[in-house]
């Protein structure tokens, strides 16, 4: 497999991340999406979303999506695993991820994306112009503040975001939490758990990659 | 486990055929949302989310997300399978999943909720107040459009949305386009693939659930 890459970015982090806690390699092309690599036809003909990062499967298939990448990668290297032991565990982590994604990593998206002049017409990725609403933009930054203050709440009196052991849900939201940094959006002061919880997943060795 | 369900809304009816899928019933709790009855303290006490659908697993954990529900009952329930029958497969499936849900579900969602007088300051589905875009509601439209062009393009050439057996995707790809229906999207004239699919799988008994 061949994964399609980009320091920087966060949604390319969460599988590096990932990568580094599963102790795996995996064959990478860098694609510079800053230089509009992303729209040439060498990638653009793997992955017409245009999107990074990608993995491209042995079998020719391209996964665009990190959520089917993270859980295809899984599956092949199932050690440590990283969405939980049993169904149950399994179910809290998947619960968790959804709410990462569509009230963490959307809602930061959508603050940043609206905003900042060099997404103009790029408020969303992918392969269509979508013109910036300013509105959404301040939506998008009132929700990160929901954000924290539910995952505030979901780390009291647990160490990581799922329970007792550390899971994919910590790495999206670790990468979520940064990608808010870049919105200024830091740890509110009011948010002890997430900060303790913070400090200690951008510790371990895999949130340098 | 008890599933909190409301016939009309897209999101429940994915676990429904689901279920019907399976062949499986689950014991359910209905929740009338349109009476206000997801804010009350008996249903907000068992999901502080007051979003609907929501499974009550026997340990006391409620999942509060359709993507998880389904995930939990494809353990609990294998036969037959509808995510896939081998990591590839699977990456598939999962795949067209998060693109259902972000390029179709949450389009859909903008058009709808931020236009229609009975969602004014519930944007977002969730306990708080969030207030319209019309921008939103425009740009949501558009992006409808855009899920028909990608969705007529997968079809083509293949009977159902993850390949040749029908899986979860459809089942989601079933909602969204239904759903898309009641923001006065109908499938557009010239996606023949989307109209020969919608029709075969409307078909099936499972989506009467």
């Amino acid at each position: 497999m061949k994964l399609y890459d980009l320091p920087g970015p966060p949604s390319p982090r969460r599988i590096r991340i990932f990568l580094a806690e599963k102790g795996v390699e995996v064959e990478t092309v860098p694609v510079n999406i800053r230089e509009g690599e992303h729209m040439q036809e060498a990638f653009a003909s793997k992955n017409k979303r245009r999107t990074i990062p990608a993995l491209e499967l042995d079998n020719g298939t391209v996964l665009t999506e990190s959520d089917a990448i993270l859980r295809y990668l899984e599956e092949k290297f199932p050690e440590p695993p990283l969405f939980g032991t049993d169904p149950e565990e399994r179910a809290v982590v998947n619960n968790w991820l959804h709410i990462i994604d569509v009230d963490g990593f959307c809602a930061v998206a959508d603050a940043l994306r609206n905003s900042i002049s060099r997404f103009e017409n790029r408020a969303l990725t992918g392969s269509r112009d979508i013109a910036q609403i300013p509105e959404l933009a301040e939506r998008g930054a009132k929700r990160i503040d929901y954000f924290f203050e539910d995952l505030e709440e979901q780390l009291n009196g647990q160490t990581y975001v799922a329970g007792d052991s550390y899971t994919v849900a910590d790495i999206c939201a670790l990468v979520v939490v940064d990608f808010a940094g870049m919105a200024k959006k830091d740890i509110p002061d009011n948010c002890p758990n997430i900060k303790r919880w913070h400090e200690e997943v951008s510790a371990r060795p895999s949130a340098q990659a």
